[in-house]
């Protein structure tokens, strides 16, 4: 039997505009890995009367009802007292659950619980509970003739590990048919060029299918197929797969990789090379993107972000005359900022940035949008012109650090940089 | 009269988790501001059928309508389609607009206009055009009886632009109460100690109102009030923000300010200082998020990440001694790593990070969650050790971040950095 899911957030913040609906997006990605359809995400505020309407409505379009928030120790948290009203059940007082909470809180926090922590420790009778191994609030899951309703903390790295430790498992169990999914990463065209040259094929296909999803210059389309079995769905999504990869060729960067920096990693542990970065308008960026991979340390030796001109300069070594000549946003510059980053960090490779990420030109005049991307190897120095356009500043500082990976994948592949 | 809101935005790619709704979170923050309440957030799929379901349900529990995508270039674009077809409206074609779309896509990518933007250039009779300065779908809106339909474009850039420059604008026009937010961002304390301290205040108030906002160790206040006139939402607003800035003392760092970041970045320009960084275990974190603000080259020099021991000590010059004797997390190693930064790139001041972001130990048995924030200036150098605990790598990496922009915010305002 197929099952349909609707996620309904409670917070007053995310209506407020505070945050965003980040654990809805992770709970999506789980259950479309599990074959259950999500059709709705609904969130409403801290607020009973309507989390029972979103309750009353969800409860007749969909058979698996997820909540996150609301089970927080502060006053407005109702989301437990809400459900067991709806559903007619009772809230019963775990002591023990009482005291887990208590000591996490020593343990990990190194403070004393404070006592509003108490009506955590409530959950409607005859559930599963879900611990909550990183966090006080425990959840849980209870079914109501055929409606399986769970409840997932609010705070997104306690609902992360909540989902995948025991809501992906309850789930999993519920459900008979497999999704399997396909994501192909791509760098280097626009959105509606990936959808022009693959239309024939998108538009008429209904299992498996093929959708993009687009970022600047960035485009993942995902082939997804249906099937009783891994086996049937895989053999079913294999040639689609190839046909993308044969239309599109190499601005293809990976399959079921998050980013150019996780294909970068895997590029450079295979090769047995380290790497270094020069950063000046992406600012640190390429750095923070690679170090925010767990164990890079095994590649990745450290970099220099040349912000100012004499950073350039008496840091990286880049010449003042060349400086003077070109200016820092050439390639000439780009070209100096990755031989020094190489030489002083003693790294195999070194990638290097600059450019004018705006609102403004520089001060001589490069337009916005206007970056050179260097790369120093043992094979000599290369370099990649950008002409990203006018775009917002955080738009441009990420599609340009893109475009400095790329470069680095490009290489690491035997392929030309530009 | 007061307004009721619901967002509803279409796309699969948000029920498959491929993208967060960040486009509702936005709308939400300028509807707040304009005194519009914002009740529900619904997300559909690319799915005719049920984005008429949920419009059925929107109109008659709102009366104003926001939609995001679905107006875009290719074939499971419908919003416009649906939308008509459930208000009884056609759709006209404007020869004009495609002659916009196809010139902005010449001058600001450089390439020609696929063909299929065409249907783009479709909207419903009789209502007010927005236009697309930084993308190719226009929005639009309309009224009909009591209730008013927005319809903004998906990808997020082009949302936030149409939002500002044409719905906001719309908006305001229908509404009369007026909605003052101060924000009291704090950082230092757990949320449920905040909660507590502020208890009594809280759970009594109805105008102005007070709620809490969390990630790790840092909490954000909001206080709002409701008025006739902006003066005397203010005058309301006054009393509970002192209140609240006497209670939780110099944890407060800002009102009304976006970040950390941005309160160092206001804070040198006051003191006409520069900065440098030198990054351990945050990877550039730090400084990509300075150099994300727009005119920070006014005050920041630059930096190192010093990921390997032999950056640390052949770029910063931290002494072979010294790393043997303490190793690479520790507090000498830290005020080394200042003053190696803030040599090199010549800044008054330059602040370090060396720590164990995780997931494991590091090569001496320092545990995850320690790490020691070192600042270098002309009186000196300081340093704070921080234990934050056992916590996932990119909420640590965020949080020792947070404690070096902490301790450069407490330095500049002459508090203790401790």
């Amino acid at each position: 039997m197929s099952h349909t899911a609707e996620i309904i957030a409670v917070g007053t913040e995310l209506l407020l505009g505070n945050i965003a609906n980040t654990n809805a997006q992770e709970i999506s990605q789980s259950l479309s890995a599990l074959g259950i359809n999500v059709f709705w995400h609904t969130v409403v505020g801290d607020n009973p009367a309507r989390l029972r309407e979103a309750l009353d409505v969800a409860r007749h379009r969909a058979d698996i009802l997820i909540t996150t928030g609301g089970l927080g120790p502060t006053y407005d948290d109702l989301t437990k007292q809400t459900i067991c009203a709806a559903f007619g059940r009772k809230l019963v007082f775990h002591p023990e659950i009482l005291e887990d909470i208590r000591a996490s809180y020593e343990r990990n926090l190194h403070t004393p619980m404070p006592e509003n922590n108490a009506q955590q420790a409530e959950l409607p009778e005859d559930c599963t509970i879900f611990d909550n191994p990183v966090g006080t609030a425990p959840g849980c899951a209870f079914q109501e003739g055929s409606v399986h309703v769970l409840m997932l903390p609010g705070p997104p790295h306690e609902m992360r590990t909540m989902l995948r430790r025991c809501a992906v498992p309850y789930l999993r169990a519920l459900s008979a048919e497999i999704i399997v999914s396909r994501d192909i990463m791509t760098f280097g065209l626009g959105e509606s060029f990936v959808d022009q040259l693959l239309h024939e094929r998108m538009s008429h296909m209904e299992n498996p299918t093929l959708a993009t999803y687009a970022k600047p210059c960035e485009v993942r389309l995902r082939a997804t197929a249906k099937a009783a079995s891994r086996e049937e769905a895989e053999a079913m999504l294999a040639p689609v797969v190839a046909e993308v990869r044969k239309t599109l060729g190499d601005v293809v960067y990976g399959e079921d990789v998050a980013s150019l920096e996780e294909v970068c990693f895997a590029l450079l542990q295979k090769a047995g090379r380290t790497l270094a970065t020069a950063e000046s308008c992406t600012g640190g960026q390429v750095a923070a993107r690679i170090t925010a991979l767990p164990g890079v340390s095994a590649v990745y030796r450290g970099g220099v972000v040349s912000y100012w001109t004499s950073v350039k300069e008496n840091v990286l070594g880049v010449p003042w005359e060349l400086l003077d000549a070109h200016g820092p946003v050439s390639e000439p510059c780009a070209r100096a900022m990755a031989e020094g980053a190489r030489r002083i960090t003693g790294a195999d490779l070194a990638v290097s940035v600059t450019g004018v990420a705006g609102p403004d030109p520089d001060e001589r005049g490069v337009a916005v949008g206007i970056a050179y991307i260097g790369l120093a190897t043992p094979e000599g120095t290369f370099c990649r012109p950008v002409d990203a356009g006018k775009r917002r500043r955080d738009v441009l500082q990420n599609l340009i650090a893109n475009h400095a990976l790329d470069v680095l994948r490009r290489y690491l592949t035997g392929l030309p940089v530009q």
